[in-house]
């Protein structure tokens, strides 16, 4: 299978998860005939903003990611594809996690914020082992997979690839003792990938890759 | 009608009918504040979670199919665009059939169970005729819709496009007596899918298809 | 604007708003613990089936008479965007009167059913406005807009894009008269278009379209 | 990045940001059971509707704002990428300040109303921003992000993209006064985008972008 077409589509589920998130939102305010009316409502429902930025850049970077590797495919085969659908499945499922953690961070039990940040750790473990195979995968079948017949990533690129696995395997180890902790982990994670640069393909190169060449 | 803007259009649809599968996730944990605590409701939505997969990887897997059948395809006519919305009229109504089984496995009546399972069966038995009809049409057509004038899939592509048939109506032949059993067939049925390898065009075929030529 | 991006917007729209059906599917079964049982709940929801089914349809056959048009089309200006963004306005909103119809059909007074199916003729008159608004824009603005210069549908397309509005029309009228008999005569009018043969450019013609030629 | 993908990723946002709005409209009717029976419930959820129809225009003239932006890049850098995702967690946020302004415009106390027209006003602003830094990062990144290695846009277009930031605040400090004042602010921001008209490059430079080139 052409590489076009298992980009366009896993960007139309990226964006469409994204999107998702937005109904972690939606109830908010829904509840604002209490004592201390919208304002109050509003404003302690923090742990939801801050939980719908840090998924919604999780995700953006993840597609940022996706695309840097997809720039370097020729074409695709099934082994791939199943690996793909794995970091979809993961992918779709973040608006769970998020709505868990922002729902149990300021109430209920401290031992039910752990427990919801743990999970968000899960997923993205399960998320980081997809991405982690992908790139073992291509790298063993570079030949009939990569443009040009051989992976030209740079080096680091590999800690790009897997290096979050053992971020959010740490991070998830200290939610275990702090859901705090283990939010800040995350939060520096996505900030830390927002700010790492791994060159793509240039225009030129690219638009050869976007045209199955 | 050019056979890509059905692609997108399709990939369009199968995207978002994959990622609306979390809203059967969203709700899990909302209730969390009971006795057992958010560990065990979480651990306890284990249907949820294999209902969510099982879709996951079955939409995947409809979404390969319709690709490898649409890669043949010069252009596209009435009646295939016809067949083709009654497809999707099936695969956009899943995640209602797996929030009924997710919500009745180990919740209420072994009778609902059975009953949550075989609509299940039933809404794959469609989308199957769907899919099988697209490939009946697509081989007394191919004089005008395939590429090169002459579909060239091989033989047992055919068992691909419309085997599912039969192993769905068996297995919600099996929902009737057991939901368990009916579930167990349709994860095989997924699973099965998943490794059985039809070869799809090469790039280079692909590409031109993609072209319209 | 290339009349391309145009396209790809809107088919994202239309696959979305198509998807978005499922979710007056999705709270069916949730009450199920009534003394009757999950099957009983199941066949008394048929409203919700055919609803889901009819709008789907209809949506589906927007979406083809939306390329039928777009396909003649060389380039787009502010006022087609701006139609077609009052087209999408009421696409959009369709899945709303879709889930009054469907709850209210057996249920509830006759008076609510009838309030119900007057409000999904009114959504579809605003629709049917915006298409034709588009057919007029388009002939009377051919030399800039129409590939070739000049607009080459047939006659009878005229029927197409502006026919529906007499018949959802006509339904509408119905419907305050008998919820029933204004339901028939959208489902007719669905059916119709299903079958209503508009001929589409060849695809060497729409290839040249679509490279904004 | 080649500009096309962050076009194709960012329309597909664009798109389910819109059609999430209908879902502040599906639970009208909901509750029609009441002493004044279906059709005084829909009159009564008038704000819902034109909190809808404004929210969908704006979301509209943003896309095509964006569209305006992107036709005259060549390429975009991680800078651009990230002011972009900026914006679009402005966009997919959208729908919840809507569904604050239409629950609480005419239900609850008129400070309710205050708060959330001030909500909406502060999201907007956000996107306003977002937008702007674009447009600046743009103009001082034009050797090697802009086709043809120059920003040929004419000077007002800088007013389209950061004049909207003025009007915002305007209407956010107003709706601290008048709910009512803030929001006909933003429709009449909504209403002046639909009629302002920007130059786009022709279909001929336009496909030379789409291209890559």
């Amino acid at each position: 299978m052409n590489s076009r077409r298992l980009e366009s589509f896993s960007d139309g589920v990226f964006a469409v998860a994204m999107t998702v998130l937005v109904f972690d939102l939606l109830p908010i305010g829904k509840d604002a005939a209490t004592a201390h009316g919208l304002t109050y409502v509003l404003l302690s429902a923090w742990p939801q903003y801050a939980a719908y930025a840090i998924s919604f850049l999780t995700i953006g970077i993840m597609w940022l990611n996706h695309h840097t590797m997809a720039a370097h495919l020729r074409q695709v085969d099934r082994g791939l594809l199943l690996l793909n659908l794995l970091l979809l499945i993961g992918v779709v499922a973040l608006p769970f996690p998020t709505a868990l953690v922002a729902g149990h961070l300021n109430q209920g039990t401290p031992g039910a914020a752990k427990v919801a940040t743990v999970t968000y750790g899960l997923v993205m473990i399960v998320i980081s082992i997809a991405f982690g195979s992908m790139w073992l995968y291509l790298t063993s079948h570079q030949a009939t997979l990569a443009r040009g017949g051989r992976l030209e990533l740079p080096r680091h690129a590999r800690l790009r690839f897997t290096g979050g696995l053992w971020g959010y395997v740490i991070g998830t180890a200290a939610a275990f003792w702090s859901a705090a902790a283990g939010l800040v982990i995350y939060a520096l994670l996505a900030v830390y990938y927002v700010f790492e640069n791994l060159p793509t393909p240039s225009a030129e190169e690219e638009e050869g890759a976007a045209d199955g060449r």
